[in-house]
């Protein structure tokens, strides 16, 4: 177990109705004038949009709005964000939305106290050394963990990059968790958040540390939960046990805990991020394709008993009568087959991506040098998971 | 999944030397002049209160020193600790020890800034208002879970009172966790932490709440690797392996992760304090007594499943043939099995506690109405467990 610092400070409010104290939880950290800012609508639709504004009005807490904010969100809705907050002199981000809202927000949180452009952050030309503007999140779709972690992953239209950002005092101040907010995710986003959440913990779990056993087995937790209740879920979308255990799942799959005294991979999200950024496909498809394309190239000799591990402890595989091997290759067709059953897209060919720009993604995807640490990646190695998935 | 609040903002520094950069971690959280608590001077044998020392000493950080703190801390220590630090002026509390040391240094952190007696606080006279003295914690046992959580248990010499008492307020601001420092308990008191850990799981884990799926999963884990690395650490105590991974078991079990979306028992506490209040035996040794009756009594058709989880899921028991009954009890057999493993005691009579008092303590334990959540306990149900366990 290597050494490592935890503190999960972010306030998180889960369950039915926990919204009602809203004002009460923005008002605790400061917050006096807000920016909400939200994605496509959808929140209007399923009526969180107007609870969130009734209880601002209510509680005489004023505020400007950012709607529009995309799926792989852009640096130029973080600068609108900025500008928007200095123009009103805001003192408050409130995200209403899934991942795409909740990074784009910290992106803002981040760039208001900064004077240059808030891309500098991602560009890692600059780190971030005043504390940025509170953030509290509604989060209404289980998938990304953003809503209580220190990561944000913003696009860049123009030069087609998609770039990670860390640091401690991107986390939210709190997050609103009600499973019945989720109710109403189509069933396609939903399949795409759950795969969201495997990858996550895929991305902790595969590691070269092999003495974190307690994370390890956490890690277990979280993807059977997530397994255990995927059918529910796209069976009847108001299944609130289900949801509910879902949405948790997001949040601890990607709050650091999975991570605790080991060290990560993550080198299949950032092939994913070159792909994204080019072909804007959803994260959580692009995931479905490439990770187990990328388990299948990286399993080992050496490597071998995790994936057994794996296998055995999160998705049943019987070892009777079989080699170790056929024993973890069995994990890697489950996992497969799980995608499959959430109707997750198989190969990139699907989003009609060819061969052309494959070599330009592998190029940018080591541009920081080689990926990943269960396997080190490089250009060679990602063009073979690309060429595989395609 | 019932309606929770997360928030773990105790800085956890959990490994190998974090002892290192104390000073600033101390002086982080706004301490100049410290109150260094520990008990009984195992930390000076150790190198532990040393290297503490000399840390202070060259950082120019001020302290007294409050020793002696017993197992089942005494509100006599508590008292004292407060008296020390209003004559020194004194403005953070550094605990180094076990969960007495910290449950100690609790009472005190509230007491420091009320001006009744800190008993008041357990006897439920009173609540906290005030914002006690911050907290720092240096731990040297697998086992409370003080460290990172909000409660603090305190006995009365005079009234032969045992109470549990708890806040927000009172979770430590930051706790090192070096493995290294767990290597020379010995190996009883290696023991009573381990089934103190599996007793803190079993309070949460056993719950009237059956929609928290992966809450229990993640109790599952936590009990899995107690179970798993328990012998390496009576075998050889200077396993890093083992130790770390049980040292960050005993955190989580009791930091609230395990509790979240459900109700928790903790009769079978109840009733220990009952026992150690009189007779003063460790907390450990009287759980792993009182733990295995309970269950028995407890167990019936409307739990049953619980325990079939209990007895498949943690302790691999297999299902072929038998009975659900039969694989219900083999899994409370295997608990009784492991703390005999441990060497821990299986009656109250290897205490010599006779008949004499158990009326008296199950009249006390349920003093503040029936205990437990589980299966709800009057003064007959704890008599009888306590009958069974003597």
């Amino acid at each position: 177990m290597l050494n490592f610092t935890m503190s999960l400070p972010t306030e998180v409010y889960f369950g039915r109705d926990m919204i009602n104290s809203l004002p009460e939880y923005i008002k605790k950290h400061g917050g006096t004038r807000v920016l909400l800012a939200y994605g496509g609508g959808s929140i209007r639709k399923n009526g969180i949009y107007d609870k969130i504004v009734s209880l601002l009005n209510e509680n005489g807490i004023e505020f400007k709005e950012l709607s529009g904010i995309k799926p792989n969100p852009r640096i130029s809705s973080v600068r609108e964000g900025i500008k928007i907050i200095r123009d009103n002199k805001l003192d408050f981000i409130l995200a209403a939305g899934g991942g795409s809202v909740i990074d784009a927000c910290k992106g803002i949180a981040a760039g208001c106290t900064y004077d240059g452009d808030p891309w500098d952050f991602y560009l890692r030309k600059t780190s971030l050394e005043k504390k940025p503007l509170p953030i509290g999140v509604i989060l209404t779709l289980a998938a990304t963990g953003s809503e209580t972690n220190w990561g944000t992953v913003i696009s860049d239209d123009i030069t087609q990059r998609k770039l990670p950002f860390r640091h401690e005092f991107l986390r939210p101040k709190f997050a609103v968790l009600d499973p019945v907010y989720t109710y109403s995710v189509p069933k396609y986003h939903t399949a795409a958040g759950i795969t969201d959440i495997m990858a996550h913990v895929f991305e902790q779990y595969f590691s070269p540390t092999t003495t974190a056993y307690l994370t390890d087995r956490m890690a277990e937790a979280v993807m059977r939960t997530v397994i255990h209740y995927a059918p529910n879920v796209m069976e009847d979308p108001e299944d609130y046990e289900a949801r509910a255990n879902i949405l948790f799942a997001g949040t601890l799959a990607l709050n650091q805990l999975l991570s605790y005294g080991k060290t990560t991979d993550w080198a299949t999200h950032m092939i994913e991020h070159e792909v994204s950024a080019i072909y804007d496909i959803s994260h959580g498809a692009g995931l479905a394709v490439l990770f187990p394309n990328w388990m299948k190239y990286v399993l080992e000799e050496d490597n071998l008993q995790k994936f057994i591990d794996y296998a055995v402890n999160v998705w049943d595989v019987n070892e009777t009568g079989k080699s170790r091997l056929d024993i973890a290759l069995e994990g890697i067709e489950r996992t497969r087959e799980f995608f499959d059953f959430l109707d997750m897209p198989s190969s990139l060919s699907e989003f009609g991506i060819d061969n052309k720009r494959l070599e330009e993604m592998a190029e940018k995807a080591v541009v920081f040098g080689e990926l990943g640490t269960f396997k080190k990646l490089g250009k060679k190695d990602v063009l073979e998971i690309l060429k595989n998935s395609r």
